[in-house]
């Protein structure tokens, strides 16, 4: 099957735009979506033929088991506009072979490249209008998949769906975060699902993100949960410890999501004679070097955000400020990144992708 | 709001009813659903009027944060129905109580006594006909609430749907169950939502479950995550360990589920002189007892299955099979647990609620 051919993929095109009701000036991140999405269904070991309709609500059985056992996985990633009006991606591959690997994990059928990329850049070509160029704009990609098999009985399902859905973003400003240090709760366990875009692993942080919401601090850094020392990850993001001038962040494991952006900015860094030091970071540490003010900054890094540099943080109860920095990592790591990302650099890497 | 009263609860009735299409004799678990389903939409911070509809598929929106975020929680429970053709619930406050108490752990509106139980009142009294007298039958009740909100931002939703449906049940028999003692995988994390009836807990054992399933055992017994030293819980059980005649079971934490079954046994066995031992049991006792032939029995206990003995365990490789006793405990406190609920024998406790 290749459905980058029009005879593989069935489309039906929705007979008016929305998109000149959108505000693109005005958008809330993940709220507004394109005229159309992806869909391909899974039944009894086959994936059918994929088709491309107008973006609509869809029916399903309240049995299905994505309700009852959270059989569902995403990815997240993003379509640029370059100032040819060049519609790009950003290393999707690894989008594709980590959704797999999520698949896996979650006993769900891996999707056919052809399906995940092929239906991709169909989609990409008709919605191109929705990819706005200049800065920060970016549009943003859902490819997801639930397990619409029915029946309550815990094992998983035989149906699956697997659909791509597209929503317009700005560039992503979450205004000061300041970071809680997770002393109790956690996102995830040894021998877990933490490594996968599995959908149970976000909710699980809602309610400890909500505590911290409260008490004025935007996100949490999670810690191993078998003894809160080490530091793991935020919400959607890996984190980056700038210690003088050396940068830290965990090694990926079964517990931390293998962060597309996390390993560009090393390979960024790197380039840049950043030293990198890629081991666990114990909380203990950090609390020293903020202290003896070696803590130059910590910033997450993510697909929706690309950096989102870090004001401070607090643990058991004592805050911690970070200084400000003339020559922010952070920054000068965002705008290499973003400028490969927008076509305003070379690409050396081979990163970017041409629909 | 009582929903007791027909006019607080829209009643549309199927034209048809599917039972006499039901082959009642021969139902495999949680495929088959009665007539009607209860339904109540909670938005923008209220509870909408709940209704009563035939069962059917609806209608949801693609960025539904249920989809992408695996907010949802569940309860099981079972409605019997005695020799005088009266319907019977079994302890269903307490469902009720975890129910709501899942909810908040998952940032989810907690759901009113009143559309939970008023509803599922008002839908069995519907549904009775669908509830079997005799050994084993029962009509096993499934209450769930979904994040039906749109919107791929990872913040909790503003829209949910809680629903019941209700699947009639044969005497669970599972055949032979053979065990596999959790040594890598784990399924939740200190401080995480292991305690909570969350849809994503139960997808993260199901790749675990399928690789012992193809060495053989049936189920795993999942160990503490950080040292995969203490026995806590099966996929949808908890465990009780007989050695000599005492029965040990793990204390309820944040970790394991605290499952009805799990402390209605105990107040039983407490009834009938049993020596009960609430602490962590650890998989090198349970070994050390099998090696020395103090093991008698190893059961599990929840709604689905009431108690589900094990006829023998594996760790590192190493089988250990179970005597066969002439006293079982499982059988025998099966038996006492049974009759309370289909009503022939005393109900001591008050654990019984008519409809
Ligand atoms: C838990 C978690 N960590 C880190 C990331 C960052 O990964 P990426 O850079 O591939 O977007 C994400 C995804 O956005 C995530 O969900
Ligand atoms: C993880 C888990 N443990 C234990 C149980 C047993 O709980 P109960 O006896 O309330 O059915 C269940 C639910 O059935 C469960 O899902």
């Amino acid at each position: 099957m290749d459905i980058k051919n029009l005879e593989n993929i069935d489309i039906t095109l929705s007979t008016a735009s929305k998109i000149n009701e959108v505000d693109f000036d005005n958008l809330s991140f993940g709220n507004t979506f394109t005229d159309h999405m992806l869909v391909c269904d899974f039944e009894n070991g086959v994936w059918k033929k994929p088709s491309i309709e107008p973006y609509a609500p869809f029916m399903i059985d309240p049995s299905a088991k994505v309700f009852h056992y959270g059989q569902a996985i995403f990815e997240g990633m993003k379509a640029y506009k370059d100032n040819q009006d060049d519609v790009w991606l950003f290393r999707p591959e690894q989008n594709f072979e980590r959704f797999n690997k999520s698949a896996s994990r979650m006993a769900m059928p891996e999707v056919p490249e052809d399906v995940f990329m092929g239906g991709l850049k169909r989609l990409l070509e008709i919605e191109k209008n929705w990819v706005k160029k200049g800065d920060g704009n970016s549009l943003y990609i859902r490819p997801f998949m639930i397990a619409t098999g029915k029946g309550v009985v815990a094992a998983p399902a035989v149906f699956y769906r697997f659909m791509i859905i597209l929503s317009p973003a700005k560039s992503y400003y979450s205004g000061e975060v300041k970071v809680l240090i997770a002393e109790h709760f956690s996102r995830a366990a040894n021998g877990g699902i933490g490594a996968a875009k599995a959908a149970g692993n976000y909710s699980a942080q809602f309610y400890p993100t909500k505590l911290a919401n409260e008490q004025g601090f935007q996100q949490i850094i999670w810690t191993d949960d078998a003894t809160h020392t080490k530091l793991e990850e935020a919400g959607t993001m890996n984190v980056f410890f700038r210690i003088n001038d050396t940068l830290h962040t965990a090694p990926t494991s079964e517990r931390i999501l293998d962060g597309i952006t996390r390993k560009s900015i090393i390979d960024l860094a790197k380039r840049e004679n950043i030293n990198v030091d890629i081991r666990p970071v114990l909380v203990e540490e950090l609390v020293e070097a903020a202290k003896n003010g070696s803590l130059k900054e910590i910033f997450g890094a993510g697909t929706a955000a690309v950096i989102n540099p870090i004001v401070g943080f607090s643990y058991k109860e004592e805050y911690f400020e970070l200084p400000k920095n003339e020559d922010s990592f952070a920054i000068d790591l965002k705008k290499k990144l973003t400028d490969i990302q927008y076509k305003n650099a070379e690409d050396t890497f081979g990163w970017t992708v041409k629909i």
